[in-house]
């Protein structure tokens, strides 16, 4: 199979693929040009009579819960990156499929870490054809150097999501790595060792996957509260030792920059939006990751709490700096991803 | 279209028809005998192109909401009983469909009340073939006698989630009254002049069906937090001076019976429960409304508390029995429908 075909112009004037991996794509017409038709993505109907009738849908292993998931060849598996670079599950997740011979899978991560650049073996030896997320660290360079089998495909989160919902990537099994679970699959990211936050990335994937696995390391009693993912849409549940590296889970784009280059970025673009009139009372803002977005977000709060205003929400990477801009009352709600 | 047709017996013994109002319906096999397969039901794919740019979605009225929606002939209006004999909204609804000349809806509440007996002469005038759902006070006894143009199918409150979910109910339009909501359409139930409670039974409605609005008498600046309804569900919203009577939200059933004979079946029932041994430390019950069924929980809470132990959730209607439970501490959680 090429990596692509069929090269047009898009709107923005440039040469883009038609054909990526075998699939038709859509080429960028202009903003708010293209008016998808068609129906969401349909998952398979699941019957209460497939699942034990206590609820309990542990299995042994991460192992034993993808043979059941029906894994093999050429299917998209996909993982959330909320551990950031502090994630273990996803390079056992390969290993495993390694180990089975499975080969020319589509890894579907929200984004992929320097921790996975383990990875870089399997997709030399065909178990992984291609990324189709973000890739950082060596993960990213090998993708630039061309040596994926397949092409890789960068997704916005938000696309992503789309992508998902309308079906143009069906996911067969979702692996999602939760701080907390109980065993019917209801999990959350706040409590627990791996605790980080939120799983909102994980939320389409719950969705819209064919098979769900829930992994996690802290299991309570059900019913497992919050439940940002639901129970109803998981097939089984793994517990592990661990689910994430705390310490790492804070890392890379989740800290202000110490570059004094990009402070001074992040100061200047502060100071636009001000000079602009868009920093006044209720106004919001999305800073997400990265080091240089994060710390525009202090040159906005001093501003607040200089004039007395209050915006109206972030919607953000929802980390310790909009935390602390919530807790100083100069923010009425963080909307996460 | 005849009302029914082709009865055959069902697992139970009784005889059952396999068409209703013309469609094909599954009689009870038995428990867990029938597997469901094929895709769950989905909905058009939205664009943001075809919304506000502002995400605005507020329209001038009901009516015009539900013309932009597409009201016509044949359609299901999906309506929640949240309010329950305090709804003001599903009465409005046929008026205007009624005024628009529109024939032959399907009504789909997730329960009808003695307030909507407004609705007989719509029953009989054709506006509204049928309803699905459950049908009390005069309406369930017009339903009784046989008068509805079509037949009447009770469904249970799981029962019509899953119709909805699995596509065997398409609802057109669903119109979710809510207590508090913004203009993008996130919801609640839990702030505002009407304030019910939760908007569980609107959720399979705001997820599943082509069309979504939602009506609320309290219209807060974006975003209304917390969003039990998403507004990345609706099409329209709409702003009225009412949409439920506070003091008719408690009533009927969500009451605790003050009948003798019922409380005395509540008392042996609760009894009986205890020498089954499933009252216990951590055990958890449904409830849900029922005069007679709500009362059973207070003699569950007088064991626990002389006992000194808790359960561990109550799957219950969320009225004021299972709160104060929850504020005596005698049960960790209420999980809501």
């Amino acid at each position: 199979m090429k990596k692509y075909d069929k090269l047009v112009k898009n709107a923005a004037g440039r040469m883009v693929p038609t054909i990526v991996n075998g699939e038709e794509h859509i080429p960028f017409k202009g903003i708010g040009k293209h008016i998808p038709t068609g129906r969401k993505h349909a998952p398979h109907i699941a019957s209460c009579a497939n699942y034990p009738a206590d609820g309990n849908k542990t299995v042994a292993s991460l192992k034993e819960a993808l043979i059941k998931a029906g894994l093999k060849d050429g299917m998209t598996i996909s993982t959330h990156h909320h551990f950031r670079n502090g994630d273990v599950i996803s390079n056992q997740i390969f290993d495993i499929a390694a180990e089975l011979g499975v080969k020319n899978l589509r890894w579907y991560p929200s984004a992929s870490f320097p921790s996975q650049a383990g990875l870089i073996k399997y997709l030399e030896d065909g178990t992984i054809n291609r990324i189709e997320g973000s890739m950082n660290g060596a993960l990213g360079r090998f993708c630039s150097e061309g040596k994926m089998q397949g092409l890789g495909v960068l997704r916005s989160h938000g696309g992503r999501y789309q992508a998902v919902q309308d079906g143009e990537v069906q996911i067969d099994i979702a692996v999602i790595a939760a701080p907390t679970a109980d065993a019917f699959g209801n999990a959350n990211g706040v409590d627990g060792d791996a605790a980080c936050g939120l799983l909102g990335f994980a939320l389409a994937d719950s969705q819209y996957a064919d098979k769900v696995i829930v992994v996690t390391d802290n299991l309570v009693p059900f019913p497992c509260i919050p439940w940002q993912i639901h129970g109803n849409y998981v097939d089984y549940t793994v517990v592990v030792d661990q689910v994430g590296i705390p310490e790492k889970i804070i890392s890379g784009t989740t800290q202000i920059t110490k570059s004094p280059d990009r402070l001074m970025i992040a100061e200047m673009t502060a100071k636009f939006c001000d000079q602009a009139g868009i920093v006044k009372d209720g106004f919001s803002y999305q800073a997400g990751a990265g080091g240089t977005a994060l710390s525009i977000g202090i040159y906005f709060a001093e501003m607040l709490k200089e004039r007395k205003m209050k915006a109206r929400f972030i919607r953000a990477g929802s980390n310790k700096y909009p935390v602390q801009m919530l807790e100083d009352g100069l923010v009425d709600y963080i909307l996460d991803g």
